[in-house]
């Protein structure tokens, strides 16, 4: 069968659009496979309608890359590929090239955890056309919605302002990995455990739950499932309160509470899943309070979002602990990303590059040229702003930056006055892994760190604050160059 | 490192909820870990605010269950987990009771590819209260998720009106496994091929796609780039137009079209990826057919669902395929089905079923009690009306269905008149495998003829028609007793 025999023990090679495999057989027959090219992994819009978004999925990416090979299963599916008329669409030659091919590509990528914004390069490839084009489609897999994913999370944990969140799709999630790499994602972002056993263990992520309405309803009545519950897992009693009527729920909460205390035990708090949290927390409360539980938490959850989450802190709803799955995994309100991969630079016959760009009626589908690099500027420990330049046209001391799709917005940076520092870093070499993992504790620190040097109107939900990014000037100067070129208009 | 390596050598068994676990924990403390359970899978709401859905999962499911044990690195990791007070959260006794579990669950399935409506048991199972309980989530994950995108590729098949749709969601989906499942479950529910080329190998699902904007930016000129596609690959050209200026696009495929045709090859068609895909549809079909290629498809692709299909459809756009990207494999304008899996019955400890339900202040969110089958009765062939019943308390010939909701609405079933068949079959019996696959294709059928028995205005989006479901008259008035006694009213 499928999903955990056949499916995960494949190799990952044939993981992308059947169009890369045609490509990269045209590339091969035309004798240019082997060309240098280069292309950006960026988003042209950040998701949410927010004011930014939090890279997240590298690591995946460094692991399929590392073991980018095609197995015998691979190449003999490919060869029982037939044209429409019957034929074999590969030559066996092709066959052979793909089946030795070796991944030889530089790769350099903004860490995981970083804040980042639309346009800029999240993972620059460099090398041959054939492999650069073929990992098109697994990277943009990957990174798409793990981005989405930890972002969405981050704006939970902003709206939280503090309070712990707990993550717990997985049975609403889009498919296996999409639970698993959904986690992973949203405790990067700002979660704090999740309900994903499978995801804790591999990603070393706490997790955290204790029993379902199902539990309650095993018994004849909520208090002796309770007090059942109690006596199994003294320790970890957050009872579920509204299988039947919730205030009754916390009731009897209440007095599994108390024998807990006689046995030198704490409850540790509730769970409301239903009904008007608002108003059902700040009940529930008054009798954990009126009775001697001012330490027990309130967990809510049913269905929320960063947007829910926000409304009832300002209505005082007393939850103290946010539970959240459906919205949060699955992204619900922008369940894609849709960053792209484009080409930017060739290199010529003659050993040159050649910046390299794609028309569009709409500017903002304009991709920008060159081999970039983003440098993003700081002041008093905040950033203010990213510059987008091509390595090779350089920098310059004091630098305009160009919005790359309205050119009318502009900033000037000083780096006499502002400190900055490049944000991609090399992660594979002529195909060697150049890349360590930080580790999940690390990235989920630099993440709280990132958000910290992040102005605050950045952060907001309604018409957030947008931070500068721009192109630097001879790249900006070079992109105008090009599109009126292939305009068929003289340049100025 | 994770994804290809330690994830998918790993046991699925832990791919669930943490208070699956915990539950489980004080079932076997309490030692009612094997009293029998009975839950059923189904859903609240048709998705997409349509009239009906497919079933799709089942196979990826069965090899879930059919692989189910805790391996020795699941059981460390049990091991562990510490309660907050810094003790093993778990005695040894019960990690060896999970260690040696075996499956023993009797599970009955609508079979895949089925149409489906709201309340319906798409999975029922029956076993002890530990095993029963621990795999609800791994069954909602993979149930939801590939139903909901079955369902979402048979409203776009149902839009294109007999038109071929290759889905190729890949870079856009919701993690590895979200995009190869979707991938399968589109192409059940309705599409004719996909891009993904690892689904096409795991899933047998033809595969389809020509070349990207990034090919034609290698060369000088579009011209060059379609020419020397058309050298390499002269049985496989759609040609993608759009990358300069579309309609000049299109006439550099005649040029190449026509050189084909000199060597006795025939381009295959166009794809117009961006831009007023009716209006440029239209141009470039005159500019095809005015130079004798009448016979070239016309590719449309660019964020497209099913209502964007239906209306080019209504303006007469000349768009011969559909490319479907984003907005299926990801489900975009509902991305969760919220399928739920509830506890219907237990056997008492005299060894007699007891039914049960959760109340809820919405009625929609009350179950249904029993252990459920699924009567589907059929008037000429078509569809007219499903019936739930408890195989308990049995049927009648002539009977009236009760809407689950809304009582007031009911219909009399005649089994005098109305052919009928019960919809959920065997999959496992006491842990053991009853399930054949029935193969890709064969589902693939089965969804095509399961759409000509429903009737047309079930299928339609906006305000459909309501099939009718309802429940037998003896199980009805089960639940009603059950409702009125756990909310301490008399019955009556």
């Amino acid at each position: 069968m499928r999903l955990t025999r056949d499916l995960y023990n494949h190799s990952l090679t044939l993981l992308t659009d059947f169009y890369q495999l045609t490509m990269a057989y045209a590339y091969w027959k035309e004798g240019i496979a082997e060309r240098e090219c280069v292309f950006n992994l960026y988003f042209r819009e950040n998701p949410f309608g927010g004011g930014y978004a939090i890279t997240c999925g590298l690591d995946y990416i460094v692991d399929y890359l590392d073991q980018l090979k095609f197995s015998d299963s691979d190449i003999e599916f490919l060869e029982n590929i037939k044209s429409a008329k019957g034929n074999p669409l590969f030559e066996e030659a092709f066959l052979k090239y793909l089946s030795n091919l070796k991944f030889a590509c530089d790769v350099d990528a903004i860490p995981e955890g970083t804040v980042v914004f639309p346009h800029e390069p999240l993972i620059r490839v460099m090398g041959p056309a054939l492999q650069s084009q073929i990992i098109e489609t697994p990277l943009l897999n990957i990174l798409n919605f793990q981005t989405l994913v930890a972002t969405k999370a981050s704006r939970i944990a902003y709206a939280a302002k503090g309070d712990q969140v707990i993550e717990f799709g997985l049975r609403r999630a889009q498919g296996v990995d999409g639970a698993i790499a959904a986690s992973r994602a949203a405790y990067i972002g700002g979660c704090s455990s999740t309900s994903n056993v499978l995801a804790g263990k591999l990603f070393d992520i706490p997790v955290a739950g204790t029993h379902a309405h199902s539990w309650i309803m095993t018994f004849d009545t909520e208090l002796e499932a309770f007090q059942a519950y109690a006596d199994a897992l003294p320790d970890n009693c957050i009872f579920l309160v509204d299988t039947y009527h919730t205030l009754d729920g916390v009731r009897n909460a209440v007095e599994v509470g108390k024998i807990l205390r006689e046995r030198g035990k704490e409850m540790v708090g509730i769970r409301i899943d239903s009904g008007d949290l608002a108003y059902i927390s700040q009940q529930a409360r008054i009798i954990l309070d009126n009775s001697g539980f001012e330490k027990a938490l309130i967990v809510a959850s049913n269905d929320l979002d960063e947007k829910l989450v926000q409304s009832l802190k300002m209505q005082d709803a007393k939850i103290s602990v946010w539970g959240i799955g459906t919205k949060l995994v699955t992204a619900y309100d922008q369940p894609a990303l849709g960053a792209v991969y484009k080409l930017s630079a060739i290199r010529n016959d003659k050993g040159k590059w050649e910046n390299k760009l794609k028309l569009s009626e709409q500017s903002i589908k304009v991709n920008n040229p060159g081999i970039q690099q983003v440098r993003r500027y700081y002041q008093n420990g905040k950033m203010v702003a990213d510059m987008i330049y091509d390595i090779h046209l350089g920098t310059k001391k004091v630098n305009t930056i160009y919005h790359p799709v309205d050119a009318t917005k502009r900033k000037t940076l000083d780096e006499n006055v502002l400190e900055h520092r490049d944000l991609l870093v090399p992660v594979f070499r002529q195909g060697r892994k150049r890349y360590g993992f930080p580790g999940m504790q690390a990235i989920k620190r630099k993440v709280e760190d990132e958000m910290k040097k992040i102005h605050e109107g950045v952060k907001r939900f309604e018409n957030p604050h947008v931070f500068p990014v721009g192109l630097e000037e001879s790249l900006h100067h070079q992109k105008m160059d090009l599109i009126l070129k292939l305009r068929k208009y003289e340049t100025i």
